[in-house]
């Protein structure tokens, strides 16, 4: 059936989310999106227990902070979603010409020399740190509070590169708390691999690091990762952490890391010997998607949490930051993250905790949801007709202040606060959050020139224009539905060799926008004169006039019971759309 | 059946509050309360339209923040609430001794020089400003914001005397509204009466100011009322608004204002002739009824909002007090008097607004009302937990600060904060609230040695123990469900001469304690530091580091499109009970 001729060459995206894996089938000439299968992962997040499937009855029972995957699920989606995704489209499977594939980060599997995940090794199905640590796995502040420190008193030059912070959720606190916890583990593993690794190693048989988590997550910047002398000072065991079990060849983005399998096309249907570009992460490979690749087309991930990511012609160290990555984004350009750790979770917060049920009646009687009918009674208002203003830090402040002990605020309720006045207030606090970043990169030199908004915040049209009015930039929402794995099949084009590079081939691919929001300007004037409150109380928290927010955090420890540094929640960064 | 001796002597106490009048009949002998009836006012509060069955069809519309009365629904109490407290009783009228009531305030009634209500003569029954003005009218903000911005450009001696601000519910502001705004009205008007007084002249046929009103309201100091001077720099046509509207005899609190008309006795049943004590306002007629007649002995009414009075043996200045009054309270003592404008306004509003539908089908099904139910999963919290500081400043803050453009606060949020949490983060704040007080009476020298409560909110234990902890102080609840009534019981027995004065009488017939609070020293220290965190966001917020609050205000008031000053909510600072 090769009938196919060249202007009908596909490709494969795969995005691995944190609950499923979802494959697209993308037209390699336009970018036309032709089939989709998804597949949710079996053991999904295991919070509680070592699932009985596989570790057996006595199920070792996992303390709080923690989160796991099993890595066979991942296997499982190319088995079952990529095959479903070409049936969907209705292709023939031999005109895939590759496939790519981005990932949750940083997502950690401990594997033999050969790639085998420790889990699947005879003795230590049994042991939680043979698993895979999830993003949100947060059991290793600890060790992360402990590198920070460290890290801040040698003045490691590294440092600022990650806005002054490493996260627990990123590979050396991750593997630090492994080796502290399990030091046989630690010792029978051969490879601490990004999961966004691992799997194309699972489809090409070759381990690739890829360049965006290598710099993000694992601290590797201007050709190097932190020194053993910085090593052996967090732990003498861990002197050779990066030699032994981190230190691989580096990839670029839209690369090949290798040609698939034999195995892995019988797993997934498609023809042996296509192109497997280089792993990614999730947000990062939406950019491409979004058609933003250009140095100060800054691309927001909205979910639960936000995810910004920016190229830069130059490097400059931003305060807050997540962490600039040279080919962090494309090659080329230094990729910049930032990122606000609660935003649509603030709103979900709300809604599920904060409202009384006449309004869930309302909203059910007008067949709304409670979001949009909040929304939608707060579309009504005008600009601070409701006398509030909030900080949206009920999950810290990533950006710009890298501090995960502060806390959320309302101010200015009075007895005719209505719940859409505060639905409305804490989706302007975002909103001054998401300001707050634009005007750092601004100030550090690295300007946002167009504002893209990607993940599923983009249906709430009140959310975007009061995104457009409070930061002064027209935005544009991306028109594909699925942005990662549009731009896993993008980076796949690449690899293939059907465009010269990413730039080139997010041209012809990558999504149209789907709304574009101008900033109003009297309703900027209005946001003006409101943000310059919000400043007022985020600097007067936020940068230590008033420390009460880290004495409440302390006083609520004291006064649960919880005494060791453990009981400090990371703060989650990462998008998983 | 004149069988009754001297020894079952009773007196009848009347309590007029906002919606309804309270009679209970009490024996002089030990203050036990026999029997008790209640009358709901016909009219209840008139904010929209003036009634169709006084003022025609024509009825006028009323504009915002207005609240009036309809003067003959309170001589329906007389009518039916007295007789139905005697019937329930069971006793003969015959062993009636004296009568007194209690009022809310400041309640203004126009009347003709023989006590005739404006609005009842003809002609005027279609004029709005011919009614009552109750309490909580609030549409004489801009004539109180002149008021007190010229007395304190004058420097009033009369002023800090009032904690620096004369309310828009007081005598002067409603009276120069009534000037500005009905000149025909205040023309035709011989008298501006407090309705305390007013339903005292209906009783005894006498006019009577009472010395309480007169201070606390009719701002009467030292023998003087503001100077026409003044007045005149206010309007010209209100220089001589004292001379010809307002003095009058003042009487002593206690005494009899006369005696029990014939028309009087008819509609209550009682024997003519008996004592009619001076009028009296609802709060500070309940610091007898709690045997708090001593100086130190401070009595918090705590309902919506809470109204702190206090005998002093001297006179002291304490920064953002109501007013402080020679015999305001009892005779020969200075009175002092504090108040927080929200309290269970501010509970009651949560509550309604911010509570999932969960909690309140969890309350239904565990047969209790969401504040039972949000106060038992609060109690079970260690102080501090919940990791919270909020601002009660809902509706403004009386005392200390004075200032009604204030706005609440609720600060440390996350996204594990629950409802209950919120909820007894505001009662603490309200206990700290108290503390301020409690502090600024201290500091200027009039320390509280004694905290009693009374009114509605001493049922949440919860909240009282709070209390109790965060001042440091013990606390006892008053042991009468009637607090006012009892408390114009005992003053109709002193004025009836079967007590030498108060104080005795307070002795004999005030209430025993209900139930008694002792800090629990470990939650003493808790409250303490939370403590020092509510101080130092209450003076950044409230004393201007930081006026975002005012500004917040000026923003919602141009957002609304609300431009004139009289958008100004006055601050209700009364309790009616």
């Amino acid at each position: 059936m090769n009938t196919a001729d060249s202007a009908e060459a596909c490709v494969i995206g795969v995005d691995y989310g944190t609950l499923s894996g979802r494959a697209v089938v993308v037209r390699v000439r336009d970018g036309k999106e032709l089939g989709s299968g998804v597949f949710d992962y079996p053991h999904a997040v295991i919070t509680d227990a070592l699932p009985r499937d596989i570790a057996g009855d006595g199920g070792t029972r996992l303390p709080g902070e923690w989160a796991l995957q099993v890595p066979n699920d991942y296997r499982d989606v190319l088995r079952i979603a990529v095959p479903a995704a070409v049936a969907d489209a209705g292709i023939d499977p031999a005109a895939v010409v590759g496939i790519a594939t981005d990932f949750t980060a940083c997502t950690m599997v401990p594997t033999r020399a050969d790639g085998t995940p420790l889990n699947e090794v005879p003795g230590f199905a049994n042991r939680p740190h043979a698993y895979v640590k999830l993003w949100r796995h947060h059991a290793a502040q600890p060790q992360a509070d402990r590198i920070n420190r460290l890290a801040a008193e040698r003045g490691e030059a590294w440092l600022p590169r990650y806005g002054g912070l490493i996260s627990s959720e990123w590979e050396f606190a991750k593997g630090l708390q492994l080796l502290e916890e399990d030091p046989e583990v630690y010792a029978a593993m051969d490879h601490w691999v990004e999961a966004a690794d691992w799997i194309v190693w699972q489809l090409c048989g070759t381990y690739v690091r890829n360049a965006c988590t290598a710099g993000y997550k694992g601290i590797y910047q201007d050709g190097h990762y932190p020194s053993e002398d910085f090593l052996a000072a967090l732990n003498p065991q861990f002197k050779d952490f990066v030699s032994t079990k981190l230190e691989h060849a580096i990839g670029r983005l839209g690369d090949a890391a290798g040609y698939l399998t034999a195995e892995a096309a019988a797993w997934t249907g498609l023809p042996e010997g296509i192109a497997v570009a280089v792993g990614n992460v999730d947000a990062h490979v939406t950019a491409p998607a979004a058609k933003a690749v250009d140095p100060g087309q800054l691309v927001a991930i909205m979910g639960t949490s936000t995810c910004h990511v920016m190229n830069g012609a130059e490097l400059r160290e931003v305060p807050g930051m997540c962490g600039v990555v040279d080919g962090g984004i494309v090659p080329g350009l230094w990729g910049y993250e930032a990122g606000q750790s609660g935003v649509g979770d603030i709103f979900g917060w709300f809604t599920k905790n904060g409202v009384q049920p006449e309004y869930h009646q309302a909203a059910a009687t007008a067949g709304l949801g409670i979001h949009e009918y909040l929304t939608a009674l707060a579309s009504g208002q005008a600009i601070g007709e409701h006398g509030l203003i909030a900080l949206d830090w009920h999950s810290g402040n990533r950006s710009v202040l890298v501090d995960h002990e502060l806390s959320g605020v309302i101010l200015g309720q009075t007895l005719a606060t209505t719940p859409e006045d505060i639905y409305r207030a804490l989706l302007e606090a975002t909103a001054f959050g998401t300001r707050t970043i634009v005007e750092a990169f601004r100030d550090a030199g690295v300007p946002v020139k167009e504002f893209i908004v990607a993940g599923g915040l983009l249906k709430n049209k009140l959310l975007m224009q009061i995104y457009a009015d409070a930061t002064g930039l027209q935005l544009s929402t991306i028109g594909s539905e699925q942005g990662p794995a549009l731009g896993s099949a993008i980076h796949a084009a690449v690899a293939a060799g059907h465009y010269a590079d990413i730039r080139e081939a997010a041209a012809a691919m990558g999504s149209e926008p789907g709304e574009v929001y101008t900033p109003i300007p009297e309703n900027v004037a209005a946001y003006e004169e409101l943000f310059r409150e919000y400043k007022a109380l985020h600097d007067y928290f936020g940068r230590g006039s008033n420390d009460v927010m880290h004495r409440l955090k302390a006083i609520q420890r004291k006064a649960s019971g919880i005494t060791s540094e453990a009981a400090v929640t990371g703060v989650p960064v990462e998008v998983s759309a």
